[in-house]
C-alpha cells in the first residue's frame, strides 16, 4: 500500500454575509480561523461575496483590501451629504452602490417623497469614478428612494432632459412625463468609453403591472395616484429614450431587471449601453472568484439562510457554478445560520453538502450571537470531514491500480 | 494524472439512540437512508448501539436481528408480570435488562417501598437464560427500583442466605442486615459456569456517602432513616458476602460501580464472579462492533446530546476508540441533536467532525419531531463531504509518486 505525502489543503472562504450578524469579511475571518485550526498548514484564501445588495460595496472592498473613497454629493432629497465610492486597486473597477447617496435610509428622516426622490447623487458618484479614470463601472441598485428612470445618474453625468418647449427638466419621478427630449451634448467624455455594469437581482420590468412604479413605488411611499403618475412618467419615459437610443420603447418597458431600483438599469441601458447582471455575477468578477477557485481542493461558501433562491442567481450558486466550470472543480460547501434546500438538490447544484451552523435547539438571536464562533466550529468540522476522505483515499491507493509508467 | 476508479464507500452506521425522539435502530435507518441517498452503491452496515442503560435491549435485539423472549416472572414487590430476555442468534450470549423485570416504572402504580423491593424478577430472567444455554449473561442495570445487594437475583439462582439462627431471610433491603451466612449448595448447576458482565455507567461504590444507598436510595423513595438502614444492611451484607467468597469485604465495599443498581454488581461479583464493565463496551461486543467496523471508510455515530460525557465512556467513545483501534482507522463522525463540544477536543479523540441535526434557528420540540428526517439529511451532507475528499485525493494521485514496482 502507497501512502503518499498529503499535499498542503487548499481552502477558498467565499461567503456572502450573514445578513444581520456578520459582514462577509467576518464570516470570512471566522471560516478561516476554523479551517486553521483543524489544519494548521492549509492555504486558505479568503474573498467576501455579495449578491449586489446590502453590503456588497463593503465586501467589495475587503475583497480588495482597499478603503472606500469619500465623496461629497447629494441624498435622494438633494441634501448634501457624504457617500462612498469603491475603487479596485489601480482604478480600472469602480463601484457605486446606488443606496449609498440615494437610498432610501439617508432620506428616512423626511416624510417619503416618491415623486421627487431621485438618484443625481449616485450620480455624482459615477461621475467621480470616471473622473477617476475607471474604465468599468458597476452600479449596485437596491434601496433606492426614487423612482426617476436613472435621470438623476444621466442628470449628474450631464445628460440634459428637456420638455416640449425646450426647457431644463429636473430629475424625479414626477418630472418624466414632460421629458420630450434628451439631450446627450454635455455628457460626461468618458461616460460612453467605460463599460456599465448594472447588478440587478429582480427579472421586474420597467412598466406594467410588475413593474417599477406598481410594485415598487408603494415601498417607497407612493401612493395609488402616485403609482399611477409615475407609471405614465415612465411609459413617456421610456418612450422617449427609445427614440433617442433608435431602438424599439418595448426592448426598454420589457427589459428583465429594468424595473429595479426605480428603472435606473433602462436609463443608463439606452443612453450608457450599461448591461444588466445578477449582482452575485458582477461582484464575482470584481473579485476574481474563478481564479481564487483555480488550484482550491475545498470552496467554503455560505449565507444567512441557503434556501430555494441560494441557488438561484445568490451567491452560493455562483460559487457553484464557478467551481463547476474549473477544469478540476473544487468541493463546495455551504455554512449558512438556516438550511432550507435538501441534499438532493444541492447535489444537482454540485454542492457537496450544506451545513447550518446551530449546534442544537437554539433560537435565531442564539445564533447570531455565536456566529463567528458556529462558523469556527463548523467549518473546523467541515475540515476534518474532508481531510478524513482524502486520508482514506490516499491511503488505498494500491500501486496496482495506477498504469505503469503512464 | 491518474484517476482511479472509485471502489464503493463502506460505511458503517454504529449510533445510540437519541432518547426521547429515536430508537439506535430507527438512527440507523435514516441515516442509512441519507447515504444511499448520497451513495447508492455504498455498502451500509447499520449496528444499533446502547450504553447500557435505558433501550439497550431493543439495540441489541436490533443489532442481532432477534426477537426478546417473553418470560413470565415477577416485579420488584413480587407482583406477577411478563419482561423480556434477549438471546443472541445460536443462544450463546443472554441479555437481561434489570429494569425490564425489576425497575422503577413496573411499580410506579404504589407507593414506594425502597426496603421491600428486590431483583427476584431479574434473577428469574437471568435463571432462564442459563436454562436456554447461555453461556455468556449480560446484566443491563439502571433504573432499578431496589436497594438489596443483589440478593433478589441470587435468590432466584438458589442461593439462600439465612440469618444467624439458621432461618431463611428473604431478598430485599431491610433484611440486608439479618443475612449472617450464604448458602450456595443450591445454586443453578450452570450459574458459575456461565460469564456474568454487568453494565455498569456509574463508579459508585457499595457504601459510604457515595454509595448506592446516600445517592440513590433517596431516587428509589428511601427518607433519611430509610437510607440509613439500607446503609448499615449493605455494610453487613458486604462483611457476609466477603467470607462466602474469601476476600477483604473492603474490596467489595469500595469496587467501582458496586453500588449502581442498588448493590446488584457486588452480590454478583462475590459470588458468581461477574466482572463490571462500562455498558457501551458491554453492547459494543455483544453486537461485535469492532469486527463490523474493519474495512469500513466512514463511521457515522450519535446520540441526543454530544458532549464532554459522550468522549467519556459513551457510545461515541467507544467507537472512536474502536475505530482508533482498527489497523486501518476509519473516519468517525458524530450526528447529534446538540454538539457541546468543541473541534479540538472531537479531534484529540479521533473524532473527524461532530455535526448537529439542526437545520437552523429551531426548539428542541422541532428536532425531535424531525429526527429522522434531519438525520437522513445531515448524513446526505456528511457523505457528500467525506466523498469529495476522497475523490479530489483519488484525482490528484500522479504516478509519480507510487514507487515503481512497489
Amino acid at each position: 500500500m502507497a501512502v503518499l505525502a498529503a499535499q498542503p489543503l487548499s481552502v477558498l472562504v467565499a461567503p456572502d454575509s450573514f445578513k444581520g450578524s456578520a459582514s462577509a469579511e467576518e464570516v470570512c475571518a471566522a471560516v478561516a480561523a476554523g479551517v486553521r485550526g483543524v489544519c494548521p498548514d492549509a492555504r486558505v484564501t479568503t474573498v467576501p461575496m455579495a449578491d449586489g445588495g446590502e453590503g456588497s460595496l463593503d465586501a467589495l472592498m475587503a475583497a480588495w483590501h482597499v478603503r472606500p473613497t469619500e465623496v461629497t454629493t447629494v441624498d435622494a432629497l438633494g441634501r448634501p451629504c457624504t457617500a462612498r465610492l469603491g475603487l479596485a486597486p489601480g482604478g480600472r473597477t469602480a463601484v457605486v452602490e446606488l443606496a449609498e447617496a440615494s437610498g432610501l435610509p439617508r432620506v428616512s428622516d423626511r416624510p417619503p417623497a416618491p415623486l421627487d426622490a431621485h438618484t443625481v447623487g449616485a450620480g455624482e458618484l459615477a461621475r467621480a469614478a470616471l473622473d477617476a479614470g475607471a474604465e468599468e463601472v458597476l452600479v449596485l441598485v437596491g434601496g433606492s428612494a426614487s423612482t426617476d428612470g436613472g435621470t438623476g445618474i444621466l442628470h449628474a453625468l450631464g445628460v440634459r432632459f428637456r420638455d416640449a418647449a425646450g426647457e431644463a427638466v429636473r430629475p424625479g419621478g414626477r418630472h418624466l412625463a414632460r421629458i420630450a427630449t434628451v439631450d446627450v451634448t454635455g455628457l460626461h467624455p468618458r461616460a460612453r468609453a467605460v463599460r456599465w455594469r448594472i447588478a440587478v437581482d429582480v427579472d421586474n420590468p420597467l412598466t406594467g403591472p410588475r413593474g417599477a412604479a406598481a410594485v415598487f413605488g408603494p415601498q417607497k411611499g407612493a401612493d395609488r395616484d402616485d403609482v399611477a403618475a409615475l407609471e405614465r412618467g415612465l411609459q413617456s419615459y421610456a418612450r422617449v429614450l427609445a427614440t433617442a437610443a433608435g431602438c424599439e420603447p418595448t426592448s426598454l418597458t420589457t427589459l428583465p431587471g429594468g424595473g429595479a431600483a426605480g428603472g435606473v438599469p433602462v436609463g443608463l441601458h439606452a443612453l450608457l449601453g450599461a448591461e444588466l447582471a445578477p449582482g452575485s455575477r458582477l461582484v464575482a468578477d470584481a473579485v476574481g472568484l474563478a481564479e481564487a477557485m483555480t488550484g482550491a481542493d475545498l470552496v467554503i461558501t455560505g449565507e444567512g439562510a441557503c434556501d430555494d433562491q441560494s441557488l438561484h442567481g445568490k451567491v452560493v450558486d455562483l460559487v457553484a457554478t464557478t467551481a463547476r466550470g474549473l477544469p478540476r472543480p473544487p468541493a463546495v460547501v455551504v455554512l449558512a445560520g438556516a438550511v432550507r434546500v435538501g441534499q438532493d438538490e444541492l447535489a444537482g447544484h454540485g454542492v457537496a453538502a450544506a451545513l447550518s451552523i446551530a449546534p442544537g435547539p437554539a433560537t435565531l438571536a442564539e445564533l447570531t450571537g455565536r456566529t463567528a464562533e458556529l462558523l469556527a466550529e463548523r467549518a473546523g468540522a467541515v475540515t476534518g470531514l474532508y481531510l478524513a476522505g482524502r486520508a482514506a483515499a490516499q491511503r488505498t491507493v494500491e500501486p496496482a491500480a495506477v498504469p505503469p509508467g503512464d
